[in-house]
């Protein structure tokens, strides 16, 4: 199968993915969408070996009977691992091949699970599998940036109720976390400290935004939340790189994602939602003003020409008062 | 009533509009959507001058026995005109009050009608009212962008079936657009020419993304289209103001946005989809190295974590055979 193309707009600089496995014709897209399967034994997750894809890894579930994640290639990649990252003049333009890689974590064999009814130790098998794919994906030197993500329902994009997560490595830095790269950076030139430290900082002094705070991590809304009930989930300790997450930092990061998802789902009525890890790209691993984060968007509204037009964004909410609904709640 | 208030995250420079008059309370938010009004009499934009706001502009019919286009303040505007728009330090952050204008287009008397069924009469009084709204917005010296925009059917994020655009006018210019204004000028002082001019010449020469041509405007589906049947309608002449069009460019302007939105319409059985009019910032309308253009999204799938976390979009289309799908079909 071809690898298919990345292409760049010369004149915005954003780079798009023309994925051939998911490739449809114009007429197909205004179809309406597949319902999801919901008989449990037609899911491609459930434990039938059969019907799965070849497994790049696994964790033993805790008595060691069965496995708890798992990871498999997406069976419909939006990048692939042959050809090369190679970047291509074609007179104004400029493409690559769609080199990268694409995987699915699946969270949990049982079907119905999601992480904010997971135990914490079942979130913890998932934050090890995501840090040992990350470590994994970043060996390869063509890759830029790899994306950790989750899709909660079909709202928020996701195609298979199955608990699963994906990571999609890249062999280029999109120009929109190029743009966050560089805000960090005027900010560090001026004050000669990190923004997110100086933003934790704030944000602890004046702890109205707080959801949760742990040893290693603070759950906030942010001051400037894009969408009702957004979350930013922050270690404590100054690092950019997800990569360099400690065990201790590990187990602190499944509790806190797993309370402020447990959260969200009891107060918002299991919201369709996303997350993404937020962690440098290649190169930028040590760099003075970078800082990881999750970012957890609940997808309670609906982007309109004005939003996607402009890029600013609408929020009917107001980030204190969301904190407050969120903070109200027994666990 | 109070203006609201615009909030900058300020590690990552993007302002943030709450907007009070759409204030929901977090769990409000989680209720199902409402279903469009169906019955034409419930409709606050159809001929019953007690149903509907202070009329601010309106353009008469072709035999001038009643209306054509109405314009009216925004029922629940995102900004309002009161107050100012001067930045506030809110110790790390900065805020300010929800300054601008945010006024609604009603396209057509009829409760059915939509630009693609139109006539280009009735399309030429629609840009006849976007460019006498802009130009009246733009004279407010505390307004830094107007941003005209249309969103069709719910899922694109319409709330009123009534055909109608809207415009805001903004105190600020967010991040999105200046970043486009920086790849422009780093293109110019380059090469000393407009990257919209030359990608322009590019399309023409190579003709297969091209749907639509006439004296004064080319559409055509972007080299690097974001989303399937994404087009581009741009004016050959360079210009980087939409507030400087000329009679003569109005006219092929509504030609060529009715025929269009005619194909869609046609080839994609009436899809959800957006457009915006991507025009100069104050200070910036004479600049080398802007273009105005009008960028046309149309709904066809659902952006997840992946794009709205990385800012890459994934597009199951190709925009060669998008536009071999669009030029197929009979006006």
């Amino acid at each position: 199968m071809s690898s298919g193309q990345i292409r760049l707009n010369t004149a915005t600089g954003e780079w798009v993915i023309y994925a051939p496995a998911r490739r449809k014709r114009p007429q197909e897209l205004c179809q309406p969408p597949q319902p999801f399967p919901c008989i449990t034994n037609a899911c491609p997750f459930c434990d039938d070996p059969t019907r799965i894809e070849p497994i790049i890894f696994e964790l033993p579930n805790a008595d060691k009977t069965g496995w708890q994640t798992r990871v498999i290639p997406n069976k419909f990649p939006v990048l692939m691992p042959c050809g090369n990252s190679d970047r291509i003049s074609e007179g104004f333009y400029i493409s690559m091949q769609g080199y990268g890689k694409h995987e699915v974590i699946i969270e949990h064999p049982s079907h119905d699970q999601t992480p904010a009814t997971m135990s914490i130790e079942e979130v913890k098998a998932l934050i090890e599998t995501y840090h040992q794919r990350y470590l994994d994906l970043m060996a390869d030197p063509k890759i830029m940036l790899a994306i950790i993500f989750r899709n909660h329902k079909k709202e928020a994009g996701a195609s298979q109720p199955h608990p699963h997560s994906q990571i999609i490595a890249t062999s280029f830095v999109p120009r929109h976390r190029r743009w966050h790269e560089e805000e960090a950076q005027r900010y560090f030139d001026r004050w000669h400290r990190c923004v997110y430290c100086d933003m934790l900082r704030d944000e602890l002094k004046e702890e109205k935004r707080i959801i949760e705070e742990n040893d290693s991590f603070v759950a906030f809304v942010p001051y400037a939340a894009q969408v009702p009930c957004e979350v930013w989930i922050m270690p404590k300790q100054h690092k950019a790189d997800f990569g360099s997450i400690t065990e201790a930092e590990k187990g602190d990061f499944a509790s806190i994602l797993q309370r402020v998802l447990a959260r969200l789902y009891k107060k918002l009525d299991n919201p369709a939602y996303n997350y993404v890890i937020n962690s440098a790209s290649r190169y930028k691993a040590e760099e003075p003003q970078l800082h990881w984060y999750c970012q957890i968007l609940p997808r309670l509204t609906t982007p309109a020409g004005f939003e996607l037009g402009a890029g600013i964004s609408i929020n009917p909410s107001i980030p204190e008062v969301d904190a407050d609904f969120l903070r109200d709640c027994t666990l």
